[in-house]
């Protein structure tokens, strides 16, 4: 198990960019964005050794984004662990009382993953995922 | 650069070292814990690969931990990064206006560090932090 990325609710992408690009030492140029519609958010990932840190901004007032920043203001909004066995870690936490927000191991763009509620992390919304590369 | 470790504020810490365990598959055996009476808190700290995640209880109620957990409830408390310059860094954070802790880099057991303020790091108290090892 390794830690995959660090995911931090913003209210603006590039402030934040420029925020973490000079406290990593990152050139703003070298981080890359991408929109999610499905989530209703705009991400740039700043990739660290072994990890990355994932900025999120919202893309529309009913992101979920919105919300927590609404409730929370910025910050730490989930971390990700990456696994090699997703179902068994499910079925294991399942069987174990974890409250988990899925019924099942949910398939993702390139990777399969799953999330535990915070009440059942410390507080922490924590997801897990296992790349689809590593099945091969 | 790259992430040393996450500080996770929680309310007792034998209950976190068991849901930790648990959702990322380290023995609870395996999990050293120690105080740092200075600060008021009792850590426990899980080593996964290239970083570690430390579950920080208070160990009074005018630790600066209590504060946070009254405040915001148990979650992540800090980010730690590992630098081999913190010198260097200090300086030019300093110098483009980033918010800091203290005057200048503090020395630790064991390593050197100074702390940004959540003001100037989209919400979050992070550290940077040079163990002493790397100076030889």
């Amino acid at each position: 198990m390794q830690l995959d990325h660090i995911g931090i609710a913003v209210n603006r992408l590039t402030d934040s960019v420029q925020v973490f690009s000079a406290l990593i030492g990152i050139a703003p140029e070298d981080i890359r964005s991408r929109e999610v519609p499905a989530e209703k958010v705009r991400i740039a990932e700043l990739e660290l050794e072994g990890m990355a840190i994932e900025l999120m901004e919202p893309m529309s007032e009913d992101s979920p984004i919105s919300g927590f920043l609404a409730k929370r203001g910025q910050g730490v909004h989930h971390l990700c662990f990456r696994t090699e066995d997703i179902e068994g870690l499910f079925a294991r936490l399942r069987d174990n009382g974890v409250r988990l927000l899925s019924d099942g191991v949910r398939q993702g763009s390139g990777y399969r993953y799953f999330f535990v509620h915070p009440e059942s992390a410390a507080g922490i919304l924590t997801e897990f995922k296992q790349p689809n590369e590593e099945l091969i």
